[in-house]
């Protein structure tokens, strides 16, 4: 079978690769900010390739096309690219190139290799400078690859932005501002660049609608020592945002102008003048020439800005070093990571009417497996109702993201979506698991239960006993200051690896306040890849705990309990934190084998289990919190 | 009370440094070749502030001077700095300056720094290029401060060399070496420089007498692809060393000619000609010009020799560039890590003879109890009596470091050393540990144990048990191929600092084979400092897993068995390995307290002590035996 459409599409990229004089053109998964999830505007990857899960990277040359994608996807990307002509290449495993592998096999000596400066970061294009140095590549980034061909695009996203009080966001623009000039002054930068929108949102205490599940504005921003620009589209800013924008002295520029902006000289001229060193101690004033350093972070910033801003400073007569900008994680993300009171304080309640939610969700369950109705729902059904139980909550804004209904063997691919004609019908055997979170005004809410719908096997029980241990130890932990998730991983992998067992994901991700559902720098995992953010958990950071089991073709387990780090103790050892649930949701005492429970994790769960009776039960009806008791009883 | 010894050899040292126009002098503890110990000839340090300790940093300036040290030496510091004028900075300490950020406040602008360019590695002299740069300081580094002054100053140590069979060795140097211009060629290097000496003599498979409790010969080393050469005192080169390096064509210098050796430009011009890049990849072929790159570790190399290497290229023809050379931990590191199937077998024979004097010395210790004679013994004593049983062991060779031997409240300090005449006697109550170890030509060992002499407090038992728990914990762990000590290190903290406690010192470290008893490049750490090495667990490695509590003026417990990495299983979810014990001596169960063990450790524990009574009971005598049999008996 021969996928024409495709076939069609790549065929006018190639006639427009010719003209160009490209060799290989490299579409990634990307938008202009380095964003997780992008707007179907940026879906170029998926125009041309038909593949259309959420990562993967395309690479067209004139005879050969590549698709690069991860474990996740590898079934799916089969199945869509079949009849394209683009070869499926699986990301880490063995004997499969990288992209710059096999551009560094395929490009030919003094070729040229085509890409959308605006969709690579700094990082990115740094890398495959190096690897493609020895074949003495040329890149040229100036063009989409869509534009010409990509007649039916949808229009960029531009839905009206919102302003976030600080009865939500507990700090005021000015006092962030002021934390990040402090930032700068201390690493001597005077200018800050940032595209990152959840970055943007949390600085500017705005909102938008612009990517699905995630409610943040396409926006870039600017900010020296006396000036804030965000560059956003004009369609967006409302008379409320504008009011507000003048309020706290923001400048509002539109967002297509912002490489042209960046490369005025007077920008630099300004901030040298404006100076930014004063405090930035020594490092900064090794020389007595005029300095303008930008503070941005290489991993995020598309190379297409940061081209703007080195014009634009060479166009002020300030020669760049190296080493001599602030490439690293923007401050904006530690800032965001940790928690302000207001926030926690709005966080512990929305996770409280979300728990609820979930809770409700089980016992509606609860009752169809009791009156044998089970067979009258699908998991699309079963996530209709979930979505449903949620949009009830007084603030609720969107869901953090698409919920994942996963019935039997379904449930151990991580990241399944049922589709309402194309989904598993429920059973009363075997397990679901339900993964679904929230977008409120008081946080953004993430959590995972599996459940059983009648018999389940001794390996099922078994599995998820030692999923819990996991779940419970990390929930458990104590460790002192200055660990990341590195250190603390292995107390959730454990109970698993003993019985040689593993996940092939992380423990943990970090979560934003209606913001990302994955929010870094912080991360639960045991290995970081290159580039990956590994971050010190701090008081006040978000984390989920959700360790699982995937047996292929059979079964699916996943638990995940959202976690907040809190200060436990203080002594000469040093300074102690630990986890405090904010997740109040039973696990399934039907599939906990206490044959596998260590007396410690018992005492845990029985622990955890009194908590959400306490924290849940006032919340529903009679016949409900019946059901919640007989759940969270002592094990 | 003032050090007039002192103060007269600081007082020379600064006329000296006047004559020379040196504001500050940098005298660290080391030798030419980064050992962890150095000879009396290289305790320069020691010399000039009194300060005996192993790990200490001073800095002299005209009219101050500071001494660095960690937190084993705090108080033995402030007692030996006592009337020097020395100010001590006690390391870690909040708001204690580091030796760089005191020099950045303390140096006059374009001042000068001495230092002996043969004591600090390359990267050390960079950091504090980059932290002093912003003074424009010039350093100095062809003077040793000692020269001229310290007029009894002892002898450059000159034991004759041995080889080491291949029978203990397991690897020919014929084979080693071409395992290294193996990664030589896969990194693009031409040559290979080498200082440290625990992997010289790995690589040429020799063993010295130069270093106490290490057995190690003062040598420097180089590398090319058709060239291995020595450089080694003629004095400790024997006939048979001689035949030795004839049959493998080892090439030996003087190591006083090194430096000279290193700047003869013939050695690069060969090097290059010869090439090294054939199946050195691209990164090494993306220029015409001729190469010579050069692999080492910045991390133990001397500046000195840097210098040498550097000038001799230049003087070649051949320009150096920016991260150009191959800078890093060399292979040697981790071919030595790694134990061969010989070694391992060897090791696991004399881990099993020191064991046995270990229990040994703990009956010994036991009838004292016993006969109500503990008042007769002291710290000394016991190592005495340790330390001569462990003589007898058939292939002994020296202590792998001074036995640690301390009661009560000395063992609360990590390294106490007790003298003849200034030690604790032993009473019959409270604990004594005992850390201790032998080099041998199959190995080198190293074992810490804690036991009760009489009655304990709850405290000391609490506190054991919480130790103990934590040391099999991590014996016990199964972790996936990839992790590092960083990952497994929460096992054996974890009961502590569920407690609130912590030890302030890594959990364990990687042993060499009759070489260091402190080898890297693994670790098992919560956090590493920079610079240090964070290597994956690979089988074959060596660790100790010694978890401890030290409470000041109290008591201190430290549990240390030393473990094998071994392969435990390979399924679709990874490569799964864990730890094996070559440590076969019991735990006190006087000390153990059954309510702090959870009971997968009582499991754990159980099966080691059955374990340790297989093991070691066939090589004791009947009474012995039957002690073990009770130490060892099921909790």
């Amino acid at each position: 079978m021969v996928n024409r459409n495709i076939i069609d599409r790549l065929g006018k990229l190639r006639r427009k690769m010719e003209s160009l004089g490209i060799d290989y053109f490299l579409i990634p998964t990307a938008d202009y900010h380095n964003s997780e999830y992008v707007a179907p505007y940026f879906q170029t990857r998926h125009y041309f390739s038909g593949f259309s899960g959420s990562n993967g990277t395309l690479v067209v040359g004139m005879e050969e096309a590549g698709l690069w994608t991860d474990g996740r996807y590898f079934i799916q990307a089969g199945k869509e690219l079949e009849g394209t002509g683009i070869d499926l290449y699986r990301e880490m495993e063995e004997g499969v190139p990288t992209v710059s592998e096999w551009l560094a096999d395929r490009m030919p000596q003094n070729g040229t290799l085509g890409f959308d400066g605006g969709c690579l970061n700094v990082r990115q294009v740094r890398n495959l400078r190096k690897k493609l140095a020895f074949k003495k590549v040329r890149f040229v980034s100036q063009y989409d690859p869509a534009e010409g061909i990509w007649t039916d695009r949808p229009a960029l996203p531009a839905h009206p932005a919102f302003v976030l009080g600080e009865e939500y966001s507990g700090e005021s623009t000015g006092s962030k501002l002021a934390r990040l000039r402090k930032k700068m002054l201390q690493a001597g930068a005077q200018v800050y660049v940032e595209s990152k929108l959840d970055n943007l949102m949390w600085l500017f205490n705005l909102r938008g609608g612009d990517v699905e599940c995630t409610p943040v504005a396409l926006s870039f921003g600017l900010v020296t020592m006396d000036r804030q620009v965000l560059f956003i589209q004009d369609r967006e800013v409302t008379e409320k945002i504008r009011a507000y924008a003048d309020s706290i002295g923001l400048e509002l520029q539109p967002y297509e102008s912002v490489s042209a902006f960046l490369e005025d000289p007077e920008i630099y001229r300004r901030a040298a003048a404006r100076g930014g060193t004063a405090d930035a101690g020594k490092a900064a004033a090794d020389d007595d020439q005029e300095d303008c350093r930008v503070f941005f972070d290489p991993g995020s910033l598309s190379i297409r800005l940061w081209n703007a801003f080195t014009k634009g400073r060479e166009a002020a007569g300030i020669k760049s070093r190296t080493h001599y900008d602030l490439e690293k994680r923007s401050p904006v993300e530690d800032f965001k990571a940790a928690k302000n009171e207001t926030e926690l304080k709005n966080i512990r309640a929305a996770y409280r009417d979300d728990s609820a939610a979930v809770c409700r969700f089980l016992y509606w369950l609860h009752k169809h497996v009791e009156n044998g109705t089970v067979d009258s729902l699908t998991e699309y059904t079963a996530a209709e109702k979930m979505d449903s139980l949620r949009t009830e909550i007084r603030d609720f804004i969107d869901l953090s993201f698409g919920t994942i209904s996963a019935y039997g063997p379904n449930a151990a691919m991580m990241h399944y979506s049922a589709k309402k004609d194309d989904c598993a019908k429920l059973r009363p055997e075997g397990m679901l698991l339900v993964d679904c979170g929230g977008q409120y005004l008081r946080g953004t809410t993430d959590v995972t239960r599996t459940m059983a719908l009648g018999p389940v096997t001794e390996d099922m029980r078994r599995h998820y006993t030692l999923t819990a241990v996991g779940n419970l130890q990390l929930l458990d932990a104590v460790f002192l200051y200055g660990c990341t998730g590195r250190n603390v991983d292995i107390l959730a992998r454990q109970p698993l690896w003993s019985t040689f067992v593993d996940y092939k994901c992380g423990t943990g991700h970090g979560i934003g306040y209606l913001l990302g559902v994955h929010e870094g720098p912080q991360n639960i995992r045991w290995r970081f890849s290159e580039g990956m953010a590994e971050a010190v958990l701090e008081p006040g950071m978000i984390v989920s705990d959700e360790p699982g089991v995937y047996i292929e073709g059979e079964y699916g387990i996943r638990i995940e309990t959202i976690l907040e780090v809190v200060e436990a103790a203080k002594n000469g050892d040093g300074r102690f934190l630990c986890f405090s649930p904010l997740t109040f949701v039973p696990l399934d005492p039907a599939l906990i084998d206490p044959a596998f429970l260590t007396p410690q994790t018992r005492g845990v769960l029985n622990r955890y289990h009194a908590r959400v009776y306490a924290e849940i039960a006032p919340l529903l009806n009679e016949e409900e919190r019946r059901w919640l008791r007989e759940q969270t009883a002592a094990i």
